[in-house]
């Protein structure tokens, strides 16, 4: 076909091994900052300063350690910030339960244990708060409870608390070392990526079930291009899409994304992508259900309907690397007269003349198909106004950046005093 | 309506409120567990028998504590094996490493925390066994790393191994009483209740989408019965259902479900629920194009439609209840009439005296409509069938119990062991 698609069978598996190649790195990065880690323990000048607190850097490093940056840092963010909470809190009931006597300190510290075990575990379940701080309420209430019940046994407490966030400061600093600087593997390129691979990937699909549907029957065994697998896959998409915007968002700004992405746009476009993945489904049902015509009484319709799917690849195709280059190519004018190009070859097929002559139930199925493909036309024309207004959101953000970086600047400035502090106290410690 | 549905709006609204009433119940429990946890400190006798060690027992309370006893053994179970497996073979490791001299043995611990290290997290990312043993090879890694590395400094180290680990023990039988015998709380209860419900939910959307397509334009404010937004919940509840079920794996018997009870029939049920949500979005879509004839036109099909409508809610009411109930009502006999009933009802719709005499673009909108339904109605029918062959395939299971009932024999006599194990040593370190 003189459309050439701009993603074939071979980018797949060239993206499948490229895949595996980044777990086989992740797990390497993941075995050096283990290793970097262990040196507290196997150098006796750093052993003699940390002592068993390595532990807890040992700890961080395997809890906190993630597939991408995104996710890395924000799991060490959390777990930053309830301990810091959780620490805080504790030593203050710790402190409160120390005036009274014996049994009414059991008693305090059993209830503040009770209460703020409870408020933390329902916060925990509530959607919104479970969807990016779920770690970091987990992290409270073990710091909590740890504090306040080793309160009432260890004089030095607050030293003790210093000493431990300083060791989970050391390992944090190893994972955002490792994550962030050697290969990283960014969600948002991930995102990015997955976001833009599915546009290819649909319009493969649609391109494949109009070539079976017109197939005559003695060319049976013929390849199929792509299958139903990769809208199943794209229909399946939500919760992985969400999770990786999740943790785009903890990522600091790199390579081409600027502040203050517009992620909520990527997931918007893939809700588009899975509604039209659904059509495309139901589609493929009305393509195979028994009641379609004969191949003969087909080929009447097989011109428009192959020009119309050679269109849709190729405007999803182009669409799909646009996204991927990050430009505003191709012309919103040249896809727009292939959609209304479209549009007039499916309402030709619709004329009484061609339907008209089939029978009863037969035509019914007929006209269910190409109705649908007229509803398959629609949705990547709501597609591509959704990608136009997505350039047009991100330029406008691009041209005001001014409340957006300082936003971010506030943000990077709480978070490099919380990594300053962390660090700090753990150089102050090794200090003889 | 003369077929009463079995969920209406107000039932949704109860499910709820149940909902809010069981995470309530479920933090009330964690508090509890904490506080049981907590008297290792709190009372002087148990805390001079754990010593610090008690900080073990709260962390694993902590961490393993989940939403649904399922989970909750998993994460335990998974914790109890990777702790073991980690500290035999870090014992292993460090007893080997201490034959030789200083420098060496330092090189031998890197090497080995290096290579079991990025070894594991490889096998982490591995799909099928991230599903289910993601956590237990973190806490191998974790255990591994850190008897590896304090084997240098700890003379004891099986005595310190061997505390730690009943302790470990020790969270793990406050988690396993708390989530098991107050109020459980089982996965497979909810998964059951998710897949019966979406049946209902399904067939209300069905009969909204009808009512609203032959609606009087008048008449617009008009209450709608269900909306596309149970049926998007249940396109999107692939993930959902998945861990649901993952979780039901881990539960032991109880209740209505017998041994090794096929969780498997449940997920594919739910793939053809999202097939069915699919095409219903499909139909919504439909009938809301600019296409559409006018409402008289509309009328002249209206009541086979909407008796088909009303059939179809009401076979996918009863369905979802049947299974609720896990009996064989209602006869397969009933349902294959009404759903045979459908079809005749349809066939006459799409008679050309219906559809010949409305004008081109129109016809082709409403033929589709039609159609949809057809597929629809076939779509139930393959439901119908999947529902029937799960229920012999339970009941052949439960003939042939004793194959199963031996292998879930030897799953729980290996899972006893484990905690006899642990709860043996943590006795044994009470006895002074």
């Amino acid at each position: 076909s003189q459309y050439a698609l701009p993603f074939s069978v071979s980018s797949l598996i060239a993206i499948q091994s490229k895949y595996d190649k980044r777990k086989v790195l992740h797990s390497i990065k993941v075995g050096i900052a283990l290793v970097l880690v262990s040196l507290l323990y196997l150098l006796d000048p750093l052993y003699e300063q940390v002592g068993d607190n390595a532990m807890w850097a040992i700890m961080t490093v395997v809890v906190i350690f993630e597939f991408t940056a995104g996710a890395t840092l924000g799991k060490g963010l959390n777990r930053g910030i309830g301990t810091l909470l959780g620490g805080g809190l504790g030593c203050l009931v710790a402190i409160l339960a120390d005036e009274v006597d014996r049994v009414s300190n059991a008693v305090i510290v059993g209830t503040s244990v009770f209460l703020f075990g409870a408020a933390a575990t329902y916060c925990r379940l509530v959607p919104s708060i479970k969807r990016r701080y779920d770690y970091g309420a987990m992290i409270f209430i073990l710091t909590f409870n740890l504090v306040v019940v080793s309160g009432l046994r260890a004089d030095r407490i607050i030293e003790l608390a210093r000493q431990r966030l300083s060791t989970i400061g050391m390992g944090f600093a190893v994972c955002v070392f490792t994550s962030l600087f050697i290969f990283p593997n960014w969600a948002s390129d991930e995102l990015h990526r997955s976001i833009s691979s599915k546009f290819g990937k649909l319009g493969i699909c649609i391109e494949g079930c109009l070539e079976e549907y017109f197939r005559l029957p003695d060319e049976k065994e013929n390849q199929t291009k792509g299958n139903l697998a990769d809208c199943r896959a794209v229909l399946d998409s939500k919760s992985s899409d969400e999770s990786l915007a999740n943790f785009a968002r903890w990522e600091p700004w790199h390579g081409k994304f600027g502040i203050s992405y517009p992620w909520d746009k990527y997931l918007q476009i893939g809700d588009v992508l899975r509604e039209l993945s659904a059509t495309i489904i139901s589609l493929k049902g009305c393509l195979q259900s028994p009641r379609q015509p004969s191949s003969t009484i087909r080929h009447s319709v097989m011109e428009p309907c192959e020009t119309v799917g050679l269109y849709l690849a190729w405007t999803l195709g182009e669409l799909g690397e646009s996204i991927k280059k990050m430009e505003r190519c191709p012309p919103k004018e040249l896809v727009a007269s292939k959609l209304q190009s479209m549009k007039q070859a499916l309402s030709l097929i619709a004329s009484p003349s061609k339907l008209g002559a089939v029978d009863n139930g037969e035509g019914l199925a007929m006209a269910s198909f190409v109705f649908l493909l007229m509803e398959i036309v629609d949705k990547v024309e709501v597609l591509a106004k959704e990608k136009e207004t997505g350039k047009e959101e991100e330029e406008k953000e691009e041209a005001n950046t001014e409340r957006a970086f300082l936003l971010k600047m506030m943000k990077a400035f709480v978070t490099g005093l919380l990594i300053g502090f962390l660090g700090i106290s753990s150089v102050v410690q090794c200090i003889p």
